[in-house]
């Protein structure tokens, strides 16, 4: 059975892991989800850690992002640890970061759950069909959140 | 019994720890506090890999930014580190930053009391009662030191 | 024989791993390929990495970056994080980015196809002739996808 | 006996080191000194951590940053070399970090003895007292080389 | 035999590698030098820690950086994994590092040799005679490719 850890943020002012939980449900059979809830995207890293620790076989976050410079490093810092992770378990950890300064209102919430959703697909995609399983939409321009850009 | 490091600093202009270390007591039981207290946020690490190697279950840090380019990029590199210590430990090291550009004077005063208070809570709540004890507040839009903003 | 992995993304919109392997498979005998497709540079790394535990020599990456400040930052955290892989496993990854800053349509389209077919050439010089391989040109100006400048 | 390592730079434009060393030999008892000199920040870390692995306790730098965004990300580099030492040793690094956008001539190397010489009495009550040495301190708006702010 | 790697690579306009080893054979006897070329400094770090694992005992590099952000992002990520590389092996590697809007021409050409002879001179006094060589030297505003500044 695959295990994927959820981990999301009582910051972001969407629930994107509901979405991005339904969408795994449907996609990948024999799932056990295992969620986390942090205050926000500096206490994510830790979490995900101790749910690969405990066995998880990818995790998906879903963070949100304030629009100062100070917000945009602290979104730095956890990036690099993310991929810190990334790199010490072999493990994928999609990552769904939503930015203030991406949009407002409705727009950003229709963002947010398109994007948990869109990579919600890719990781399932990813776990249970593998290292080829997106290589047909390779350099096709796919966007998470928002409409694909295509191809030049 | 839990044990939770505080790490704080003489360039705050707010004794933050006083605050955080008062709710922590109120909201858990049988807990041992270790406080230790050095120059600047580039002093936090070492402090609190310190407190985690003898013994504690976690950490709140009460950090102080000043305004300038030089003060974020400090700020950055503690949070590099932060982060690293967290992944290396599998433990939460709630980071309670503030900013010297967020407000001014009694403004700022009760932001950083408010923060070290909520965030105080926050760690609380994840020590006592796990990963799914903030999950009700999940995608609310929680904010510390200011009003929360709700979701959208 | 020597195995090569190649990473690339759904996000880019040039299907630059197409012309690196056309490149590769002319240049390097007894060439053995592996290619790992990810959504987008934050999800790199981490394949590189599994890429190098199956026994892969070295590694090119295929990676596209958006225009904005968040994009950068997320290309830097991509970039650390391919550095600390390098520097774990002692194994070329040579990074072939594409800036959406860099140029508009069909210029960006060449830039990408050139700079992937120029550094699978460099990869392959390196990993067949070894590290002075490149020393006659060492200085002299030279660029991937962009014309080279030339010594000063 | 304890045994602390300075490191200080040719780049530099005042002999911090020597302000340094006297207030350290005039605050701890049985002290060695040990001096390590390289050319600029981006050799310091290294320089630290020799002393460290030859025994030294803790260790203070001594720093200069030219003015320019480049020197900027020199500084952040070495920032989070500092950091990654000190959570790899759990020793203090005390960092003594002069920029040049901070002052000018006199003024500049005001604020470089200063800072040196009370950064000195910090890693003395750190090393000679312990955690709670700074306590009282506190929240107090401590700054080292600049007057104190106070609390708010 | 001291053995000494040199890195440098096809992207710099300037064959700094050249003069530098000019001057470590006229500086440092019995030596021994390694060099590696790579196409650019995000190729640096590993060919760095391949020669430091081939037995060297330090490393000069010699890198070029183009004037947009991106390519201070890229110098920034290099800089941190030639940190991480010198505290892990504990040996200096001396970053000599060319930026492209520090000058133009023949005068970014004559800063661009003279900061390769000067620390390739910084970095054979370092290893010949030790942590106290630039003693001397320290806090007197050095500078490499650009006069000295003196102390204030």
């Amino acid at each position: 059975m695959v295990c994927i850890g959820v981990v999301d943020t009582t910051f972001a002012r969407v629930d994107m892991a509901k979405h991005a939980i339904q969408e795994l449900k449907r996609l990948v059979p024999a799932l056990k989800i295992k969620r986390y809830t942090v205050p926000g995207i500096k206490d994510i890293a830790v979490a995900a850690k101790k749910l690969l620790d405990e066995g998880c076989d990818a995790i998906i976050t879903l963070g949100w992002v304030g629009p100062t410079q100070t917000d945009k490093f602290s979104y730095l810092a956890y990036s690099i640890a993310i991929q810190q992770l990334q790199i010490t378990y072999g493990k994928h950890i999609i990552d769904v970061t939503v930015h203030e300064d991406e949009a407002q209102g409705e727009k950003l919430k229709e963002v947010a759950i398109n994007r948990a959703r869109e990579h919600a697909r890719n990781l399932a995609l990813l776990i249970t069909k593998g290292p080829n399983a997106l290589t047909p939409l390779a350099g096709t321009g796919q966007r998470q959140g928002w409409p694909d850009v295509g191809p030049l």
